[in-house]
């Protein structure tokens, strides 16, 4: 969890990182295409940040909740997840 | 084009604020459910801001780039950038 | 159960119709963006149907996989579905 | 563009040989997870489908429209499916 934790939130700082060098390029007027290449980069690393976060809670919160009675309530949220995810 | 960059830019600071918001989220151990509903929303609002840059490169650079004879290096352009977009 | 198992019946044979439909478009040279639309909205209907499986499988299998002790099983095969339906 | 419409057409009738074998799936109550890994590869071999046409669209009939004087026309097509694509 804790080695998890400093993962996160190294992946979010760098994410931070690049679309301020994003920012940077659209400021500059730099070449759509250019930029575009680094939003596709930037949409990839959130989507692998979502990988850990949801593998991380299906193998500690949802365990847990299932082990005290909460099974139900964790369920429904995974299906509105899925939903949010697709629907995106 | 000038008000279509302002409004790359304030979408890009809105990004950036949502994403240290996540940051904090994450920080303090809030409930990794939560914190994926505000990635699904970043990332729907990096969506967004790449189908903004799009329609503007085929609005403005495609016909521009087709006049001066570089037609081919612009279609090659889109072929790349779909499949990026695509196996991302 | 069984009214759902109806629908995604109905909605696969009606899936399987759209194709047929696209193949004759090709097959007659129609033009390449009118067959995509086609292909999009047959994407769509698939991931409709994705989702109401899946919905199925937490409100059904799930919960009672939980109760018969393969909690860590069907975890483990969600975590791997998000990740093929995340990669894909 | 002959090779290409025997492969888009080849690919065409397998996709709809893998979706018989889902219904077949689904109509002898197959466990869902296997049911969802079929549909996701399905929704794999779609999206490559649609790669090879798009593809095919950006270096054929887009430089043709081009040359004849419907450069708008076929920019305002891409600028549509792109947006097709990614509200699915």
């Amino acid at each position: 969890m804790r080695a998890e934790k400093t993962d996160v939130l190294k992946r979010l700082s760098y994410i931070e990182g690049h679309l301020k060098g994003i920012r940077k390029m659209v400021d500059e007027d730099k070449y759509c295409v250019d930029i575009l290449r680094q939003t596709y980069a930037v949409r990839m690393a959130i989507e692998k940040l979502e990988a850990i976060i949801l593998e991380n809670h299906l193998h500690t919160c949802v365990p847990e909740a299932i082990t005290n009675g909460r099974a139900e309530e964790v369920i429904d949220e995974l299906v509105q997840l899925y939903s949010l995810a697709a629907n995106r």
